[in-house]
């Protein structure tokens, strides 16, 4: 006998948690699709020398190898040398610039893609981090070029999405590197390698302290006290307002070249996303937000649930140059946003954030009597046609026990088929959420409970 | 730079076939879930010793196993022996056993789950086979024991899967494992080992030829002719209606106690299959279905196209005894199917029945003029609300150019949005399918778009 369970690192859900997580994953398609994003699914695995281009990195050493029982006998006969021919996707990001780069010549640019599959990475398991898990991320690509009002678009999705998740207030917080390099310029940090130190001692404000933070870019980084001091003023910019937003980026005044091509990168994106009609509550300014230093090259994005801060960033990404380099000599600069997906799951099911009581299942239809088997189905079968997820009790048992069931996996309507409704060609109909129960025409079931269900969501949540 | 491509052996799909995939997968998950099957994932990695249960085996030997960089590290420094101790699963039975029995007491029985999930073989590379594929599966588990009711809603669900998929007329073939052992029985060929051999002969019918197998089962099998004949005749059983169905198990009169039981469970599903409003034409007993011998033991399944035998089953299945009886100690017997959609939508595909040109773009909002971008992004925005999935064209090109990419790209819907609209805040739309034109108030384009729809819909197919 085995015992049964799951590697380490892996997230399985029992199916009402399922349920749960497939609505987010719906969720989040329909609104990538609502946007005009096409879909895109690349296999788990990649040739190894395709996925790891570079080498040496982080990210490599956490790289899943695959070998078929076939390639590792030869491995351990000696004559297999080096890396396994295949490996395991680690982001979406890597097939996505092999995907664009093999099928170049077939796409439409600029190309507006989704994709929502599990990546693998050989993490140190502990609590909240896993192996594998889904990312949803949407990119779009253009041949070149790509204007800048595509990164407008991004915040739009961002908002529509999270919207709907319905879990609570958010900011999506933008930058662009483009002005940090220019202000950092402007302070003698001309290296992008010191800005990026600088920053990644900046981030651990919240942690540390400014007089910490502030003493260590003094003593360790030999900077000046007026420089430290700009910068720390610089990074806490947060606007409260679109025209806060605006107001403090023309603040920022002239400067280098760099610096004015970002303000007005950022200036326009803005405008962009109130024109899409995403409130001015949902998005801000915060120009302490940099993301990863050697990939993004202008927009930054990152969101924050309001009320949850420690949840840190559900939904990041930005404008880069060149997607596809090391595949092809064609330049396709993007931008794009990814969301952790499983990763999040997690942690809104921890802070209580989810629904996880609702069944898939809407009606079940109980059996009183062996003998009503048929009629039984023959309902379910009209509830089906007219679009309901229904469930027959297969096997009699006490009604009693029938209801519990309901109950239990969150079934709302419960169908009961007694001689007398048999008779009567009628069903009762047991509301469990409403907590109320009323007889109908067996031919008018489907339409009445379709007014239940509207009737419902019209009424205020909670 | 490297040569972008997949590992041979997958399929990876260009975003018009992707859409068509998807819209494949969407409908199978509805009809699951209409039939009250809840939602499972299990992860794509298994332990091996708990995915290899059985060793030898054909299947074993296309498992494809996993390490991460440091676990390859330690056996190439000699330190690791044996199998690695991940592995990709290779279908979504074994999983599904491991799961039951993790969960047994989080779950409730009997227990009806659906799971769509690709799957991994190390297949030798040939046209239209998959090393990875999608494989979609419902089960119903049940604890101790589970009525053989269950056995009659599958065929429904296949049912409403193909008739929605709309692939042309099919047929679901049914079988029972009990009927057939009881039928050899009484001819003297008691060992299962020995009715396999018989069976996998009789299957090369329609390849070699009556006589050839006739002869074989003579020769070979030292049967004697009139035992030949009988299982020749046998194996060509099928019914034309549901009456010549149960008039076709009625012939075989009395036979063992094993052949009776074979029989009444095959009526009592053929009953109740009928009573779940399954057209009689979509259902037939077929003899010769015996599926995977070693496994099922009651009720058998295969469902072919009626127009393109030549695809074979496109969805199989049927009646075990014990699901999980390497993890376990309790009793779960189940009864499910499976559909293996990426090769399904490979020959789908190659024999021209499936619809790839539609995008799941419904409507493109133009620019004629850089100045009216927020216009634009505003009646997008409106659009998008109203349910539809909307492009916009962000970078300003020549209209012409425009229409011609929404034509390209399936896109259904294009509104135009010139000088004169936007004074009189209308839009001008253009209905590529139905090659018409026509000016709407901007406050009314959603619901109007939403009758044309519905028009569509109602209106013939071709």
């Amino acid at each position: 006998m085995i015992k049964p369970r799951t590697p380490p690192g892996v997230m399985e859900l029992l199916p009402h948690d399922q349920i749960a997580f497939q609505r987010l994953l719906d969720t989040i398609r329909r609104n990538f699709e609502r946007f005009g994003f096409l879909p895109v699914e690349t296999p788990v695995m990649e040739l190894s020398e395709v996925l790891l281009t570079k080498s040496g990195g982080e990210t490599e050493r956490q790289v899943y190898f695959v070998q078929s029982t076939g390639a590792l006998n030869k491995t351990e006969g000696g004559s297999g040398e080096g890396m396994p021919e295949l490996a395991l996707r680690f982001d979406l990001t890597v097939p996505l610039a092999r995907y664009v780069a093999e099928h170049e010549h077939e796409l439409a640019f600029p190309f507006r893609r989704y994709q929502m599959q599990r990546v693998y990475r050989g993490e140190r398991a502990q609590r909240g981090r896993f192996r594998e898990f889904y990312q949803c991320d949407i990119d779009v690509i253009g041949k070149d070029a790509l204007s800048i009002r595509f990164d407008a678009e991004l915040p739009a999705v961002i908002h529509a999405v999270f919207s709907e998740l319905n879990i609570g207030a958010f900011t999506i917080q933008l930058n662009n590197r483009k002005l940090m390099r220019g202000f950092f310029e402007a302070l003698g940090i001309a290296d992008g390698e010191q800005q990026a130190l600088v920053l990644r001692e900046v981030d651990k404000l919240d942690k540390r302290g400014e007089g910490h933070v502030r003493d260590t870019l003094v003593d360790e980084f030999g900077l000046a006290d007026d420089v430290v001091a700009r910068i720390l003023e610089f990074v806490k910019v947060r606007s409260t307002s679109h025209a806060d937003a605006i107001a403090k980026l023309d603040a920022l005044g002239g400067g280098s070249e760099v610096l004015r091509e970002g303000v007005q990168e950022l200036r326009e994106v803005l405008e962009l996303v109130h024109a899409l009609g995403v409130p001015e509550s949902a998005y801000a300014l915060n120009f302490s937000i940099a993301r990863g230093l050697d990939y993004y090259t202008g927009t930054v994005y990152e969101t924050t649930l309001n009320d949850y801060p420690q949840i840190g960033s559900i939904c990041s990404g930005g404008r880069y140059e060149n997607l596809a380099s090391h595949y092809t000599k064609s330049k396709l600069p993007g931008v794009g946003i990814s969301i952790g997906l499983t990763r999040l799951f997690w942690q809104l099911r921890e802070a209580g954030l989810l629904d996880t009581a609702q069944s898939t299942v809407q009606v079940l239809v109980t059996q009183m009597d062996a003998a009503h088997l048929p009629h039984c189905l023959a309902v379910a079968s009209e509830l089906r046609h007219g679009g309901f997820n229904t469930e027959v009790v297969m096997e009699p048992s006490k009604l009693g026990k029938q209801f519990k069931y309901a109950d239990r996996a969150g079934i709302r309507f419960v169908v009961v088929l007694g001689e007398d409704e048999i008779a009567k060609d009628t069903v009762t109909v047991k509301d469990l959420r409403r907590e109320d129960q009323f007889e109908v025409a067996r031919s008018e079931l489907s339409k009445t409970l379709r007014v239940e269900l509207a009737q419902a969501q019209a009424l205020p949540q909670g």
